[in-house]
């Protein structure tokens, strides 16, 4: 694939378009600019978008370009670096400049955590640079390889919760996932997806089925193509469906991503989430979530304190570009359910596999 | 309303549009026309069709714009009516022309029990009518009312079932149901749908929930639209958000209709229903089954026995006109799944409400 603006229609065999089997990777820095994958024309076109000023970064991040706060957070990083290459300053110069263009991008998205997260990094490292009065040239590579630094270090989070996940499966397992917790959210592997990668690496096979996600459809649209374009094999089903094919024994154990844990080990994830461990724990199946240690909040002490957004009807009624449901009609539309510890065989962290008594063994590894 | 096509855009509110309200039905005699409702162009648009010919009806059915067995059967004995009566012969000559109408009828859907039974029985009357050698005015009106007599029997039928369904119920309730089981696919009330319409019209006051029911929505198009014509308070949810909506303890119970009862009370009906009946015992909330006794099978002897129809993969890659998911990759579509009898609480009839032990308690009704 080459680092200009492409598009290239899906192929209907993998044989047809060989240059972009493997992992898609949401972005890469390619030497020259950042190379962002387009995830809203996903998974009808695969465009990487070459950004090469922090005002395209900023527009990629504010129009959902980029999805999944690890991947905002590292491409805001890189968007400092391209707002500072150009300017003739020396170190102090630069460090003004620095908080001038974080300030900027953290403008795009004020709600994303880990955006702010990102570019207080950043900043912290510009402030360290000047301060060593480093050369101007000196500045503006170690502040690029910071960028690469929180991207890679993201990658090296995902591979480790991935290896953890991959000691609880076994060749030949069929797994099932909700939502999308990919490496189209992170700077690769994802979190519940990472261990499918590294099967994929080692030769294992592992047949994913991966629910549709109703109603925004992460899974049919990210999930599955994210995995089909890496050769993991992968079923779609809608959600309805997981039921039956656990009655079937087609299942051996069930992984989601999450965005928040409580300090007891409840699960806040994608709506549907609940109703999947429910039907994991009456077939006997395991049920895993993946979480990164910052996704874990000890200041959050169980589920009920996790406030549960209700998003706007349309995506219900009218979520596929056409009307699907009588006009006025009154829709529940949760974005999130919580899960309950007592349905989560395990938590696998970076750190390690944690199980139950959560409220215990989640505080000690911040120890 | 008047008998014209008429073509009515749904109001946001019930008073914009106060000549539609009360609940809808599949079909009509008006006197001098089946009048019959187009479901192809629900919940968008309220048209009916003023159906004159018995090409018309075969048209209508082949058409899908009658969907529903019941439904389908008792157009198709209008049909043969609209066939003959304005044939000029004596009682034989019309017998031989309900025949040939008949035939032509039975070709619009050709695998439709229900068409062929209703076919069938008015196939028999024409005879006894021509045995009776009754005058042509008398054969005719006689034949008319066959039909009518079917379709009022369907109505009834359902009626029952909805009279027993509602003792099960209480004044206050959340009700959870799956697909459309409604007066839609039927002459009126519908067969889970049933004790909603009675309800309503005893002033009780029950909160039905809606599955949307993936990848074919008809929970959205049909059973969420047609409960919200009658006034009955209707929330209409994705199917997995089932589970969230019941540990809300929003829901005291389940009901949804069947394709098929095995002898041993295995229920097959639309896929996502077997989740829906583990979620249910999970969060001890009884699981209904309403079902006519023409859909009981005593040949069948358990849900093992019945086959299970996979469906197109379009369904879930687009369903509405808009493609949601990657070319090529692999669907699971099974249209149906079977929940076994352990999770069925009664399965309620039209000559009453039937529990445990299933296999004795079934055959007793045949008795």
């Amino acid at each position: 694939m080459t680092n200009t603006n492409n598009n290239i229609e899906l192929p209907n065999t993998g044989a047809e378009n060989q240059e972009i089997q493997g992992a898609l990777q949401s972005l890469r820095w390619n030497g020259q600019q950042l190379d962002l994958l387009d995830q809203r024309l996903l998974p009808e076109e695969i465009v990487y978008l070459p950004l090469e000023t922090a005002p395209q970064v900023w527009e990629a991040i504010q129009h959902l370009k980029v999805r999944g706060a690890p991947a905002i957070g590292i491409a805001a990083a890189y968007g400092v670096y391209l707002g500072i290459r150009e300017v003739d300053a020396a170190a102090n110069g630069l460090l003004a400049e620095v908080q001038k263009q974080a300030d900027y991008l953290a403008t795009s998205r004020p709600t994303a955590v880990n955006l702010f997260w990102a570019l207080d990094r950043i900043r912290a490292h510009a402030g360290r640079l000047a301060a060593e009065g480093v050369s101007p040239a000196a500045f503006k590579e170690a502040l690029l390889d910071e960028a690469q630094k929180i991207q890679a270090e993201d990658e090296e989070t995902n591979r480790r919760i991935g290896e953890h996940a991959l000691t609880l499966f076994e060749d030949g397992f069929g797994v099932l996932t909700h939502c999308n917790a990919g490496g189209l959210a992170t700077a690769k592997y994802g979190t519940a997806l990472a261990p499918f990668y590294l099967a994929k690496e080692q030769g294992l096979n592992i047949k994913v089925f991966a629910d549709e996600t109703r109603p925004v459809l992460q899974g049919a649209r990210l999930t599955a193509f994210e995995l089909q374009q890496a050769g993991v094999d992968v079923t779609l089903i809608c959600d309805n469906m997981a039921g039956a094919v656990m009655s079937k024994g087609w299942i051996q154990a069930v992984i989601v991503g999450t965005d928040r844990v409580a300090a007891n080990g409840d699960v806040a994830n994608k709506i549907g989430t609940y109703s999947v461990a429910v039907l994991a724990k009456a077939h006997g199946i395991p049920f895993y979530v993946a979480s990164p240690l910052s996704t874990i909040d000890l200041n959050t002490p169980t589920g009920g304190d996790i406030p549960i957004e209700e998003r706007h009807e349309d995506e219900i009624t009218q979520g596929f570009g056409k009307r699907t449901a009588p006009k006025g009609v009154k829709v529940f539309n949760p974005a999130f359910d919580v899960t309950p510890n007592e349905y989560v065989t395990a938590i696998i962290t970076e750190k390690g596999i944690v199980q139950a008594p959560y409220t215990e063994n989640l505080r000690k590894l911040f120890e």
